[in-house]
């Protein structure tokens, strides 16, 4: 019979457990953005009835010294506290606890009756606090020899038995205790701090090569330069562009993605590469390097971000299928294997073999390309179908690229399965693209924005919103008209605190499909050059600038966490509010873009910090107008021509007659 | 700018994540009894479009080779299989999972439409089966290269592509898949496998010292032993003795509770350790080493194990005292601590010091007191107040003693706080106290047993259901007369596949207690010999020798996850079965002692396999009773002195006029 080797820490008698908040049990971040608040509880134990000190510890990664917060008990062997978040980079936390030999004598001696034993008991507590005054060091070692001695004096022993109790000794000694056999939970824990661009953002997706300066046949950089202005005025801050490489023009598509492009047919701008040059470079119609710097710069000045679109496939004429063929997978006549998912075929695009044998070479590049482009002032970045390269690739780039640059924003454009989705949140995506866009009825936006807003998901998962792309355009849109336009964008921009839209298709309306029941739209930008008349009278600019100025205006709407969904009788409409502090907005949208709808909506007033006994106003920020509402139920009729959705600010303070002094 | 380092398993590309079970990440080992099923799921998933082959691979602990099982795919990226325990001890499982090449290409040629690009295909197939023939050795060699060589022959594309379905090719691929790029669980997951009687057991407990031989004036193992033919004849299969050691005489208390106690008063059996010896020796009056050895083969001859009570803890008396000073706490006057909660002392009960700096030779010792019964031929410990001694040390100590006595089980007597009774369960401990002692209503017991029969804590806290314990004469069966008595031993013995009582108090309705609104019994045995009259008339040893041979007989009532609770239109009723096989149970209990009580019961009979449309019986299992049921709707009515519970064993079939040949 041998004797099991006994463990190191036998002493360590508290048992830490369920930490929260934890993704795969501290396998990976949960993410912040600078300014807010992680908010962290744990199960900690110990045995018997001895008193707990328990600790959450935080510090900014690399750095050697930990911050330290009590946390408090909430019952049931709960214990919480919080930190806030201040710079934008890698965090970590921790929470360590001991058995507290003070706080158990102070929790006892204040329980016992026989004299006597008060008396051994204050002995104790002398000789206690005696040893924290020599862990320490001036004015806290005098206070605590007083404590120690008065503690130890010959004064009555209830006197003593309440001072023990004292809060400022309680205080001191907390300062000094004595870490006898401390537990620390078993993984150190991270939070990966964005900049706040990363929690609130709205997007506007556009194809330069459609911006044409006067006569240009082209549309280049110095086309969306002349849009900013506009797009600004719209209140958008991230600018998104799809690939601005060089186009190529093996098996180039044409119009409607059909198979044979003509000598002037753009192609897709997906197709990346040709002989001029691949990843890092730019298709010479659009312009060079420095107008590309150009644009960000005039963009940064408006406040906006210009994002790249990171799209890791090559066309047959990129230089790397010269260069590196061993980067692609081959077929048995040795040709290069395309894209496929039998029987669909994409001969111009082929993509990367992850399983080459030299990987790691094609790993490097692929991060130097996105380097390249930090260098050249873009800090978003669009990532194109990344559930098809390797999860592990993509952790090890984003990863690598914010800890050194931390301010690095990486949105996943991962329309595919839920487990996939989250797996790409998790490994370091910034934000994920979700499936609002085929979310429309009550029931479906509710059960889906419940689970963004408020399960564990969320930790990791920020949703970034769109109505369309161009690779979407929904049923929904085909066939609701201006109203179902309104209804979208105005869902989008309320229920997430990041949205975007691909213009300047969404604000005119474009809703023909390439074929009926597609998604596809007709004369998709993706195969052509397109001639938007973006002041048409009809645009929604307008409405979608009005959208973005409350969305600033406030706060409520800059997160995704503070969503409540609130019962209304009528199931072709939507009640939701956002608060945070004073800034209290209830939603109320009709879904029915074809009909008047009305209904009466419940409201917890107590929940959204409203009177339940006097009127209170609830003013729409969309429309201007005023309501005068009293008690949770209330009336709304929405017409979905003037304007689906209601942004209700509610106050809560009205003056009346009764706040005039002589009611007093 | 320095790259970040590559992982070494970029091309790893398969996911595995929420292997389930799993308890704290993988930090503790779930439970099994021999002969059941781990049935484990995971989320598996890769980028792309690719096939993925995975694998539920498990061992006995220290064994080199896994077997393996395919794992099946259940819809949303999540997988399954399932495998049996077949011996105690530690057991292993973990989930491997890889893009199969083979598995792809079969799903992939399935879908081609184009001639050549099948007949390119085939080529590459033909390739993939080849290499699997190099890997094979004989006749499954020779088979796949007949295989390649069909595949890559000159037959019509058509028939070849419909070829690459086979299963017995799939089957043969499988046998020699190429396990490229093989992605593993972050951890090996452990089962501990019990014997059987972990899983279902009835207990018995009972003080030796009241079972006198003769006129004796003190039991002893010989009165036991002759007690042996009643309790097996009961249906017990573990007789649970309280601390058997010498007692102390040091602040001994007296009958009652009471301070002092007179020269010939017994004693606490838990205040352990006197001149005569310690926690390995025997209370000289109870017998000697041999007549316990002897205890415990008459026992087992009769299917019963002896289970020892351990209780870590000494009275003033106990040669440790003197021996280990460093291992108890010293006051300031220099006199050991006794056992207090303030202002609760217990003079007559030193606890040891796990903080002692000899804290080693102190587990080592206690180890040692473990082993030494386990010598005397004890397998089952019941452990006292585990709550009051440090979680690591019991760790240490079950892990160790299972690692060479893989059959001992522990029971926890932690009637304490839930977060600290999961954890005990969590290290090691077979069995669990339970607060069924405390739940009493119909939404008590619905919402506990819910918890313990569904919850994920199943998977390591086996419930032990006690009624009463020498501590605990709950309120309830103070004054709810025989039929309480009748209900709880029979909630118990139906809601738990273990429990036990403490007898012969319990089967002879014991009642009153110490003082209104306690629970200590009046004369406990605790500190007095009684004189229990054991063949009283009005003993339920009948009844409760019926419950536990309708346990033994039916498979239903020896698991604990197989419970549902089933709507009853009475609140003072409960409705639930247990189903295993063929043998299904419906428990209806009255659970008002004072009333007669009906109701109509909802039976899901489709869950419980019976006919909609077809009569069934329902035979009372514990009366006799026979009843003719059809539909999910039936009526129930339960006469609390008659018996407060059917166990009604459901017949599917029954002969009728229609089963005759000449209906057919």
């Amino acid at each position: 019979m041998t004797a099991a080797t006994l463990p190191l820490t036998g002493r360590a008698r508290v048992v830490i457990e369920r930490v929260r908040p934890e993704i795969n049990g501290g396998r990976f971040p949960v993410k912040r953005t600078v300014g807010e608040e992680v908010v962290v509880e744990a199960d900690i134990f110990a045995d018997g009835h001895d008193q707990l000190r328990c600790l959450l510890r935080h510090r900014q990664a690399g750095m050697e010294r930990w911050d330290e917060i009590a946390m408090a008990p909430l019952g049931n062997d709960r214990w919480r506290a919080s930190f806030h978040v201040s710079s934008p980079g890698r965090h970590e936390y921790t929470v360590i606890g001991w058995v507290d030999r003070f706080l158990t004598w102070r929790h006892d001696v204040a329980r016992r009756q026989d004299p006597a034993d008060i008396i051994a008991a204050l002995q104790v507590g002398a000789e206690l606090v005696t040893a924290a005054a020599n862990r320490a060091d001036g004015s806290a070692a005098a206070e605590l020899k007083s404590w120690a001695a008065q503690l130890g004096s010959t004064a009555a022993p209830d006197t003593r038995q309440a001072m023990a109790q004292s809060e400022s000794l309680a205080t001191l000694m907390a300062m000094h205790s004595e870490r006898l056999f401390v537990a620390e939970n078993e993984r150190v824990l991270d939070v990966t701090v964005d900049i706040e661009r990363a929690r609130f953002s709205a997007w506007y997706e556009l194809f330069p090569r459609s911006c044409r300066v006067g006569n240009e046949s082209h549309g280049s950089f110095a086309g969306v330069i002349e849009r900013l202005p506009d797009i600004a005025a719209m209140g958008f801050d991230v600018l998104y562009l799809p690939p601005i490489h060089p186009i190529g023009r093996g098996f180039r598509k044409g119009p409607n993605n059909t198979l044979s492009a003509g000598p002037d047919d753009p192609g897709s701008p997906w197709a990346i590469g040709a002989a001029e040059g691949g990843h890092r470079d730019i298709h010479p119609e659009l312009g060079s390097a420095a107008s590309f710097r150009e644009l960000v710069g005039q963009a940064r000045k408006l406040g906006m971000d210009v994002a790249m679109d990171i799209a890791f496939q090559c066309s047959p004429d990129h230089p790397y299928v010269k260069q590196h063929p061993e980067w692609f997978r081959h077929r048995p006549d040795g040709s290069i294997q395309y894209a496929e998912n039998p029987p669909k075929k994409y001969q111009d695009i082929y993509p990367f073999d992850f399983e080459s044998d030299d990987w790691q070479g094609l790993w490097n590049e692929l991060r130097a390309v996105v380097d390249h482009w930090i260098g050249e002032g873009v800090r978003i970045f669009r990532v194109d179908n990344p559930h098809t390269k390797p999860f592990p690739f993509w952790e090890w780039l984003i990863g690598g690229v914010k800890a050194e640059h931390p301010e690095v924003i990486f949105l996943a454009e991962a329309f595919t399965r839920p487990k996939i989705m989250h797996r790409l949140a998790k490994l370091g995506f910034t934000q994920s693209y979700t499936y609002f866009t085929w979310r429309n009825t009550a029931q479906e936006l509710t059960d889906y924005f419940t689970e963004l807003a408020l399960h564990d998901s969320r930790e990791y998962f920020r949703p970034n919103l769109w109505p369309n792309t161009p690779d979407i355009l929904p049923e929904f849109l085909q066939y609701s008209g201006r109203p179902g336009f309104l209804l979208r964008v105005a869902l989008a921009a309320t229920l997430g605190a990041s949205y975007g839209i691909y213009g300047p298709a969404y604000e005119l309306m474009e809703h023909e499909p390439l074929k009926p029941g597609g998604e596809e739209y007709l004369n998709s930008e993706k195969f052509q050059l397109r001639n938007w008349e973006c002041d048409r009278p009809d645009s929604l600019r307008h409405y979608i600038a009005r959208l973005n100025r409350v969305r600033r205006e406030n706060p409520a709407l800059q997160s995704d966490w503070n969503l409540s969904f609130h019962a209304i009788d009528n199931p072709l409409m939507l009640c939701y509010s956002k608060t945070a502090g004073d800034d209290t907005l209830v939603m109320v949208a009709n879904l029915d873009p074809h009909h008047v709808q009305a209904g009466w909506v419940d409201l917890p007033l107590a929940q959204l910090g409203l009177p339940e006994d006097k009127p209170y106003q609830a003013h729409d920020l969309l429309s201007g107008a005023h309501f005068l509402w009293q008690g949770g139920r209330n009336f709304v009729s929405l017409d979905p021509q003037a304007s689906p959705l209601h942004i209700l600010r509610l106050r809560r303070r009205l003056r009346s007659e009764h706040d005039f002094d002589y009611f007093l």
